[in-house]
């Protein structure tokens, strides 16, 4: 299994560049299905979960999905779960899962398939930057390539049949995760949110479903999956995501024009105190992150890569510090690895 | 008049080195002296004080007391008295005098004399580090001289006449300025206090009298005058003072052992700050270099100039800050050019 060298490198959606990169981060799409003629996991025993398991590790392997390999979580330790969390790899639920599941995912990590999460299946494509149509097809693809091998339970009526109602139809869920630290600022977000409710999408935090936003990253998400077809959905978010970013950056401007001196102090101390700190928590981490990130976009911050400064968004994570230590950890002692990892990747540059 | 060069350098009070200048800054002896035959200036008229002030000025003259240059403070704007409080050179009391007043000090700026302060005359030497015995005689020198051409204020019973019974007798005030952080975060420092205020002595903040002290900085100076020799009040300070250098050096050690990491953490982090924010107050300033200067003094920091450490306790003033600039500036611009200045005296050192 490769989860070792996950610890010392940052997946493949933060690696973003191209247009809105400053302020889209990653788009994800992912497919809910369930197998025809098998009970959903809500009322499965152990030998559903391994006659599913066992029905769809097959249909991967005939597929021809490339590249993947299938990490068994009967295996796998909480740490190692966690892991899979922090990269986006795997959803909380099936962290949690007991009995038989597994996630399949090859190494460029981008697309992931889970096994017995709430549904039988998820297939997810998680993209770097504004990338949401290409993420979509490449699922799209995924699910057609693994149809020919699997029987999903379909409704003419409703479409994909899931095991909560608000998947049934297309069982498609598209989101964007967004870095929007001006509009926070500016206290401005909740209009957005309030906009974007308007139009069924909802916001969620940096890991979906019922995780806080932390540090100025928000995923926006389609609310509904029945009733209109998945081109629509995707449709809807393209349409949305350029005005978030439109009215972040409007913000960001404004800023600099009505105190750029606070907004540069904000920049600079949150890179101070990542250069400098012995030790930092995970939260304060992410706060002095979006700050430099939103600096360097903006252009007050030079000689800094992007990409490092990206990648430290999941390196500093618990179970990144801790597989990278090749031990667990207390979170003292995290705090203390955090801060020494972030001052090797963010030396001042020299010159 | 040379006041304008000082808002670029620190005093040479800062340049202390030598055993115990890691804590010990600077040593201070000041005479009060009144004229016989003159009123008190709490009774004293306009004629009265240019009287005084002329009297003194011309004994100044007569004593060869070597370069010394008279600044006439009715002729100097408030925020040229300011610069010289902050500099040492006058105190607070003296800024704020309304009639004739004024201070004769040399280029060193280690020797002062104030006309009509509280008193007629104050004598004082100010010098770096633990010099405190250096300082005495060179303030009796000066008064020697002086009463070669004055008259002062005597009593055979009680010793000099003051405005202020407090200082009757010898008129001597003798203070050390510490740096103590260790013995603050250790919430240790109130028992030195209580200790120190038992043998008649008294903690002050850094600019004397009726001020806080401030970013772990403190004045400890004789309480009595009267009654003692002026050689036994110095000896009482020059007991006090190695020790509690000893238990500021032992809370270092201290806190070394049982948290070495909380320790750099605040160090370096306030050498971030320094070296990053955009803006910063007056206080926070003083809370950082304290840190920085314990951080350079315990071998935490390196390639770290200690005299550009100190000078920024000065240089970082309001007043210096403005003459610096050359004009007044309110606080928020203050603080925009305070960081400025932080930043180009701290650059990280390249290497």
């Amino acid at each position: 299994m490769h989860l070792e060298k996950l610890a010392k490198v940052g997946g493949a959606w933060l690696r973003g560049s191209g247009p809105d990169s400053d302020i889209v981060i990653s788009a994800r799409v992912r497919l809910a299905r369930n197998l025809k003629g098998h009970r959903f996991l809500t009322r499965a025993d152990d030998e559903d979960r391994q006659a599913v398991a066992g029905k769809i590790r097959a249909a991967i392997g005939r597929a021809g999905l490339g590249d993947i390999a299938y990490v068994d979580l009967t295996d796998v330790s909480s740490l190692d779960r966690m892991l899979l969390v922090e990269r986006h790899l795997i959803s909380k639920e099936l962290a949690g899962c007991e009995g038989e599941c597994g996630v399949a995912f090859g190494p460029s990590e981008t697309h992931s398939l889970m096994i017995n999460e709430e549904d039988h299946l998820r297939i997810q494509v998680l993209k770097p930057g504004q990338a949401l149509t290409e993420a979509f097809e490449e699922a799209m693809d995924m699910d057609a390539n693994l149809e020919k091998h699997l029987e999903y339970a379909f409704s003419s009526q409703f479409g994909y049949l899931t095991v909560c109602p608000t998947n049934v139809g297309t069982g498609l869920r598209a989101s964007i995760m967004l870095h929007l630290p001006a509009l926070v600022f500016m206290k401005q977000i909740d209009k957005v949110f309030q906009a974007v409710s308007k139009i069924n999408l909802a916001v969620r935090g940096l890991y979906g479903e019922g995780t806080q936003a932390t540090g100025d990253f928000y995923q926006i998400s389609n609310q509904v999956t029945l009733g209109r077809t998945e081109e629509e959905l995707i449709e809807d978010l393209l349409r949305i995501v350029p005005k978030i970013a439109g009215y972040e950056r409007r913000s960001r401007e404004l800023w600099m024009k009505e105190d750029r001196v606070l907004l540069e102090d904000r920049v600079f101390r949150a890179l101070g105190m990542l250069q400098h700190a012995r030790k930092i928590a995970s939260e304060e981490t992410l706060d002095h992150l979006s700050a430099v990130r939103m600096g360097v976009n903006m252009g007050l911050v030079e000689g800094m890569d992007m990409q490092r400064l990206n990648e430290l968004l999941v390196l500093t994570l618990p179970a990144h510090l801790q597989k990278g230590e090749g031990e667990e950890l207390p979170a003292a002692d995290r705090d203390i690895v955090r801060a020494r990892l972030i001052r090797d990747r963010l030396k001042p540059s020299r010159g």
